[in-house]
């Protein structure tokens, strides 16, 4: 899919149309947020910035579009007429990718007329949510690996091609090592792995062979997978033979080892690091497959296991046990005449999903000695804080909750950067593996209450002063 | 994404590389399978094909695609120039999208040099089992429905745009009447639908300007939006007074109602049917959206809500409870020098995951008076058989379960046809709207105990006689 301008949900068209019909285009302000962590975890990764700035820079409507809407019967000649033109030029703010992030906070902010801050909700939360999703869970395996390589390798299970690409890149700002996807090698210059399937072994004579063969084509990555007809039987004891014949004829055992792809991994993978070390092949690579998740991974940690690489294909690739990541795009200020943004308020019975109104921004607060997170501060836009000064913080909620940070103590980092202005884009993508490297960064100011699977400590995201009275004012004035 | 050529795994490449270095290009058959019905049911519908066919047709090399290979520092030159020239010259056989299919049995079958063969896994997996996915979820929750329309509303939460574009394509060929994704609308020509957002309220000073605003200009195809304040207080009594002036103003009111987004839709349901009743509008839609799925929808059908139509977003699109279609690609035989075909098997300790040997067809046994399916058998691609004489049945793994179908009670379809046949494409994909007609009639062959959702009846895919013996035969040689 290259052009996304129709990538939309049919009611924001007819919504612009609307707009368009009732002279209304003032600008507005949309925030996208989410509010849960997925997989019950305490924090989240967001990605997806860099296509959803070039889904912005591509959007305009094709004469093929305009001739397919026209098609639909439900859009006049003059809005038609007005789409032929259509380009973004409003402004977005957004947290950078990799960053971790948590519930209720604006993470992409949209400034625009509302036509063009409604057509773009679709297509903006469907990149959103689909990457910080499996960053999340790509965050999560790689936590539970401590410090192993984990290695993508959902392609085939992914939900549809995109998912496939975009997912392994997700995966790999969320700390993959690299993916076996090699269209996403190509797009985004990532590591790309992969050996050799059962079918390669089934092809040859026997296995013994099939090895042979394969550590002649590749003896520098020479990763043998065991499991096809017995791995304690048959793999393992071929692997060693032909470790053993490649170390007679003096070629050099840099990287090699063998993947096991089925059956009790913590159980076997000790009987054949055992196999191995007693081969001499104490550096071989013990590498699994099989239907891996951070709780297996972690329960195969905690059992011994002699695992020291990973493979993780369907529940990383689809984030199988919370397959979707919440983000909505919620319409937060309307600009006055006057340049004023009024706020605006979405009601529900449900606390929670009142949303939070005005024209905002959102701060990090650092434990300065430390560098890990204390909360994250939801603010409006103009407001300023002086770190020198106690900071009063309190759970927009639970009211009752509430710490002072005593000044000196704590730094701030406002977490909205500008990436358009006036429709034009004032932001540098970097690449995705220094995106990896930014994500390391960012996952080390998290406690590790917040990054364990049970329980997770939450960190605060508290509202200002301001933003509460403001919220609290218009709540009390719909009341009335 | 338009190019998919390296849209493979890593290690296809690599073998490709090891069957070119071994001269070994022997065609070979591999099965394209799956174990289990998503979501614990009794049935899948398979997806797809039109996509895989497009894959294949357009998969080559280009110029960039070996540039960057070769810049992997794996890839000899020798081969990089093989796959200058590459194109696919197999045959593949394949099941029709829509077709109902059960585990086990052969649904792709290709036939090809192994090197082809090979290349072509990962991508023809990854269709597959993204659509077959998505159109037996589908397929699910329309049954639940009874006939009311479903509408596929999730693009925002698919993962990845292709998981939007193709997910909503599965979802009509599953029996959707229509999606919110435009861009699904125009590709594939299948309805579009969809009204307005809570922001369109909230963009005017109150619900009721925003609803007749909304009349004014969509007349024919009016549901508002009821419940952005207050579903019995504000959206019913705001809507019923716009239809009221509709009414007296002389607008037809062809196709009009309330949609509800939120909040107890059972209860709430109820007593939005009896105030539009109340006030004149008993032919006015009620529907409804906000995390449905197949099990709530049958329990709000049990409970009696008064919802004629129902939008489903995240749960359909994701697959939520099941977000992964197992299909896996396996070598079942290889040609030998004669023409042969020698089957292969590969062994697991999961009795299950032993993959069935040899070049395959499946069939599909209807009872005669019925037209309801009796069983699937898979059998060697040239075993014939006579309806006219009876046919014993017995399942692959208990084999004490066993049926006798007396002959001229029954009928059989091949189910596999050909789609490419040395290279070439052989085979016209259908309409998606003429693909979901034809599922709607597979649907129906279906008895009502394989359709629902606790402990559907099982639909046995046995093998034939030939096959069973031949598969014994193999194992029986590794266990010696």
């Amino acid at each position: 899919m290259e052009h996304l301008t129709l990538l939309t949900d049919l009611y924001e068209l007819t919504m612009m149309q609307g707009y368009f019909k009732t002279e209304n285009n003032d600008t507005v302000v949309f925030d996208a947020f989410y509010r849960t962590n997925p997989s019950g975890g305490g924090y989240a990764v967001c990605a997806g910035l860099e296509q959803i700035i070039e889904y912005i820079k591509d959007l305009r409507f094709s004469e093929k579009d305009i001739a397919y809407l026209r098609g639909l019967g439900i859009f006049d000649e003059d809005f038609l007429k007005y789409l032929e033109t259509f380009r973004f030029s409003g402004d977005i703010y957004a947290v950078p990718e990799g960053t971790v992030i948590f519930p209720r906070e604006p993470l992409i902010k949209v400034i625009a007329p509302i036509m063009e801050a409604q057509l773009i909700e679709t297509a903006l939360l469907n990149i959103f949510n689909h990457q910080s999703l499996i960053a999340t869970k790509a965050a999560r395996v790689c936590y539970a690996a401590q410090g192993d390589g984990v290695m993508e390798f959902g392609l085939r299970r992914a939900q549809g091609p995109d998912a496939g690409v975009y997912g392994a890149r997700a995966a790999v700002i969320g700390g993959c090592c690299g993916t076996s996807n090699v269209l996403c090698g190509q797009m985004f210059d990532v590591p790309v792995k992969g050996t050799h399937a059962h079918s390669w072994i089934m092809s040859f004579p026997d296995e013994y062979t099939a090895f042979q063969k394969y550590a002649e084509l590749y003896p520098s990555a020479c990763i043998l997978l065991v499991d096809t007809y017995d791995t304690l039987k048959s793999g393992v004891p071929n692997a060693i033979r032909v470790f053993t014949e490649m170390r007679k004829a003096g070629i050099p055992l840099t990287f090699y080892g063998v993947r096991m792809d089925s059956g009790d991994l913590a159980y076997l993978s000790k009987l054949v690091r055992t196999m191995l070390d007693e081969a001499g092949f104490s550096d071989a690579v013990i590498s699994a497959s099989n239907d891996l998740d951070e709780y297996l991974i972690e329960n195969l940690k905690a059992q011994g296991a002699k695992i020291t690489s990973w493979g993780v294909g369907t529940n990383l690739i689809t984030s199988k046990d919370c397959p979707a990541f919440g983000g909505v795009y919620k319409l937060a200020a309307i600009q006055s005449q006057t340049g004023e943004f009024l706020p605006k308020i979405k009601l529900s019975e449900n606390t929670e999903k009142v949303t939070n109104p005005g024209n905002k921004t959102v701060y990090r607060i650092y434990e300065k000695e430390s560098g890990k997170i204390k909360a994250d501060l939801i603010c409006l836009a103009d407001e300023t804080f002086d770190t020198s000064k106690d900071l009063r913080l309190f759970h927009s909620l639970e009211t009752w909750k509430r710490t002072t940070l005593k000044g000196g103590t704590y730094t701030m980092r406002e977490l909205l950067v500008p990436i358009f202005q006036n429709g034009a884009c004032v932001y540098q993508s970097p690449s995705v593996m220094d995106i990896q490297k930014y994500c390391d960064s960012e996952k080390e100011t998290l406690w590790n209450e917040t990054k364990r699977f049970a329980n997770p400590h939450e960190v605060y995201v508290d509202l200002s002063d301001e933003l509460f009275d403001m919220k609290r004012r218009i709540l009390n004035e719909y009341n009335q």
